[in-house]
């Protein structure tokens, strides 16, 4: 079951005018939000990030947050499992005419929720890579749109090249994944892009930074080079559903050697600890 | 009435999967081809511009020229007006999940026309206003896909300055507008944007300098910079359903006096001449 402008439906019956901009035109932002235990994980936070990515193409927040709760918590309890990733997309709505300007429409909600199996620790001891790209992407990656065919294209280019994640750079310095935020570390201080224009400011990242501060790594939110980030202690990427995750290889040059850094380890703890706070 | 995945039906009635990843993704391409007098102008180019957009992102062409020409034909043949505007989209089709990478589907094809009414010689001739913005957009905008969230923002903001278009610089040199190539003529030289991965190569840009070449204007494909944007004699927008259109106001400065220049005269009328050829 789905839910769609208003209705809970079987997910195979909810469908959209093609006059929807959201169709049409990618306008639309979205947002995925884990839920550990059956509790909505980082709920505000991310209701917030999604109040920030509409008021910056101007669409009104259809709900309030106790809405989208009472929502939210509608879909969680179809499914029976208690670890779950929800998603939810919001887009201008079904315009009568296609024209690129816009009025006021009714914005287009849809919500689903799919079953959420974090790797585990032993699975992520392995060690993932990364192959490195030019960032050709928009420079308002602070939005989190549906706009994504960039990203699209480099998650392709990752399965291409049987790794887990694209790792973008603007000019030789590190922006972010193209789908998950990067971490580089080097004698105990941890390096990232500050947040801004160029990199979704991610909720994960947020906690990340956190428990790397709880573990006692200096945080320099200044982006790694290129160059910084092959010759890292460690590299690592976050996302919602990833969590953090230890990078071994880019472009098949192993990062450290290929060991797993002792930091990650000490952030992934911390960061269980978060999740069922 | 509307094509949609093989049949033709009402508008209405026409909707797509919320699992379409046009909706999820703007994964999806599109072309407008403007019909004139009952014929479709410059059909293969078009249909040529689609076929590079689909393979930029590894969508197969769900259909000859022929099969195209026919759909086309179809849609054209419900309306009685002789000028219309073609719209046509491809997405990657719907997925059974959201994920960004993909596999090979069934694309949706949605095809509709409207009524086109091109404005007259005489309504192009109290000229345009337009305002410079930095080109934020992504670095593939020779791929005409939907994604076009940065577009839409733009055109919005003309909207709310009463001006025809945004015109877009990257670092000082002019790219295109949100919607349209841009043109700066200077001493009886035109010059615009080179094709390439920042601007998209319009049908009707090689028109306008193919009446420019007629019309004895010699052509450099070499992007103003803005500074010479706004020195120009004349500058011009292009695109499929505006033609050719002068542009007298740039940040409320005028171009030239705010003159319509004899350039855009004559380029006009070839320009008409073409469409009836």
């Amino acid at each position: 079951m789905v839910y769609l402008n208003g209705d809970f439906i079987p997910k195979h019956q909810a469908s959209i005018s093609v006059m929807d901009r959201g169709f049409l035109f990618g306008d639309g932002v979205y947002e995925v939000i884990p839920v550990y235990a059956g509790k909505i994980f980082r709920l505000n936070e991310h209701l917030q990030r999604l109040q920030n990515s509409l008021d910056s193409i101007q669409v009104s927040n259809p709900y309030s947050n106790e809405q989208w709760l009472d929502i939210l918590q509608k879909i969680l309890n179809f499914s029976s499992k208690s670890n779950q990733s929800l998603y939810l997309q919001i887009t201008r709505g079904a315009d009568s005419c296609r024209k690129h300007s816009f009025e006021s429409l009714s914005p287009t909600v849809f919500v689903e929720s799919n079953s959420l199996t974090p790797k585990t620790k032993a699975e992520l001891k392995v060690g993932f890579g990364a192959i490195i790209q030019t960032d050709f992407r928009w420079q308002r990656c602070d939005i989190k749109s549906t706009s994504l065919l960039a990203n699209i294209m480099y998650s392709q280019q990752a399965k291409h090249h049987q790794v887990e994640e694209v790792i973008l750079h603007r000019e030789q310095t590190i922006t972010e994944g193209a789908t998950s935020n990067v971490f580089a570390i080097k004698d105990n201080t941890l390096f990232t892009h500050p947040t801004g224009t160029h990199i979704l400011s991610g909720i994960t990242r947020d906690l990340v930074l956190e428990s790397a501060k709880h573990c006692n790594l200096n945080i320099q939110e200044s982006a790694p080079t290129l160059a910084e980030l092959l010759a890292a202690d460690e590299v690592w990427i976050s996302s919602s559903t990833r969590e953090v995750m230890p990078i071994t290889h880019v472009d098949q040059q192993p990062i450290n050697n290929g060991k797993i850094g002792n930091h990650w380890s000490n952030v992934y703890d911390h960061y269980q600890n978060l999740k069922h706070a």
